[in-house]
């Protein structure tokens, strides 16, 4: 005897079906939060295995036109290098009073690229939800990925906030606790806490492979020594993530750079043996890990609970 | 109606009861590998704690002395910085026929530290179990630690086969893959698949904590981005791992070089858009996590089952 579940919007139309998209269409119909969701996705063998999902939530439009007719929210989950391209053939198309959103890893570039292009009366709510697998594709997603995470929502100057309001909402009764604050920060707290440690993984992956001394296969077996925790964020979309850091440029290089400087202090320590120096900061981030397991963004379980 | 469970020693001391002393403990006593296991910690808080746990699989013994009295298997289970200082109160007092083995991560200047100390007919067997977990003391420990795990032994020059067996069949027993190599070799591949990992997460844990623009709660946030995977090892006991960099210095240098010219040369096809440059090493990085679980060292599911 659960409690009504209202509708927030009459027709959501989501744009790109890979992991948050199909993600979205589950969690969306689990949630009731729409009286319709369909969904769209410009590869059409994408569009056929979706269709072909059971639980997928969301009917499946075979054209960009139809998926947007009616739609009062539009929630583009494509890559970031697709969005401008993706919002040139949408806007458009939208009526007056629909709201356009993304849930882009970046949103200094994205706002750029797509409030110029949106009509009167058309509001873009940009969102970023803070989680994801390293898996891809329409068969990846789920509908509780967005529970207990949180969403942030960079809010565009001069959007009414009744606007605003909605979609914070949407993502609340999808089990996320809602942030707003500006793009420019967004892009620095994500360059920390998400694309650099991305950044730093590939690298790690990419540097095990290349060397002659040990061979992969060595590195694969021993990867239980800490390798495999790198391995599994280095398996994140290859697209998704060269747009991110095509996208998120100055504020990635300012947060490497600063990665790096301490990186060459640590370099210093063991040269010189400073075990003092080191014990120190391994003690640091100890705590750390703690206040991440209270804050109820980790398991507490050791090795992931594997 | 399990196979009958043949010791393989009449009584085995393990020194040091930390997470890796205490699971051999418990691991040693559930396969029946010893007739006896007595353990002993230099901590009398240790020792008080891991007499109280019902499932420690071994008695306590209040000196180093009662602990190795008849053993005819010494495991020294201490942070590498402690195993010289160790070796020298234990070897003297071990009878000939006696093996001694270690669980340190780095092989090289254990070797060199620990061999010139020994007794006529004495054998130091040194080995590595590539496993663990973040959690620390005789309460983290657990019997099913090195199933499935690979432990690698470095043979020291002149030992008898029939002694290196010996100790080969001990890990086998406990659940582990066994692979032989030289102390050389095992401490560049550990600094690649371990070392390194470790090194790496501790300081980005650490430039994520001295941030200006972004609050440690912040971060902590929306850690759920990749940053919480590398929170976990940066977890590890730092007395262990200030000791591993003290003593693996030369490979542990080697590879940050490597890795170091490789995350600059990221740095590059960042800063100039080179997304072909970045697509590639993503797509590559992503074949070897395949890999990794292929292999039977990860697990399949998404975000590591969280």
């Amino acid at each position: 005897m659960g409690a009504l579940k209202t509708a927030l919007f009459k027709r959501v139309a989501v744009i790109g079906l890979g992991l948050i998209g199909s993600s979205l269409t589950r969690a969306i119909a689990a949630e009731g939060l729409a009286d319709e969701v369909v969904g769209f996705d410009a590869s059409p063998e994408v569009r056929r295995l979706a269709a072909a999902l059971p639980d997928f939530g969301a009917s499946i439009a075979d054209s960009l036109e139809s998926v947007l007719d009616g739609a009062d929210l539009v929630i583009m989950a494509v890559p970031v290098g697709a969005m401008e391209g993706l919002a040139a053939l949408v806007a458009p198309q939208l009526k007056a009073g629909a709201i356009l959103s993304d849930v882009g890893s970046v949103k200094g570039r994205i706002i750029e690229a797509v409030v110029p292009l949106l009509p009167e009366g058309v509001y873009f709510v940009p969102g970023h939800p803070v989680a994801g697998t390293e898996f891809s594709g329409p068969e990846a997603g789920f509908a509780s990925l967005f529970a207990g995470r949180w969403c942030i929502i960079t809010p565009v100057e001069g959007t009414p906030s009744e606007v605003v309001a909605r979609v914070v909402q949407f993502w609340e009764r999808l089990g996320s606790s809602v942030e707003e604050m500006s793009a420019e920060h967004h892009d620095i707290v994500l360059a920390i806490t998400s694309h650099i440690p991305h950044l730093i993984a590939y690298n790690i992956v990419g540097t095990a492979a290349d060397l002659e001394e040990v061979t992969s296969s060595e590195v694969i077996k021993y990867s239980a020594g800490g390798f495999r925790d790198f391995t599994r964020i280095a398996a994140s979309d290859p697209v998704m993530w060269r747009d991110v850091f095509m996208n998120n440029k100055e504020a990635v290089l300012e947060m490497l750079g600063r990665f790096t400087e301490d990186l060459t202090q640590l370099q210093r320590h063991i040269r010189r043996g400073d075990e003092q120096a080191l014990e120190d900061l391994f003690t640091r981030t100890r705590a750390i890990r703690r206040s991440i397991v209270e804050a109820g963004q980790e398991t507490e379980k050791p090795d992931f609970g594997r």
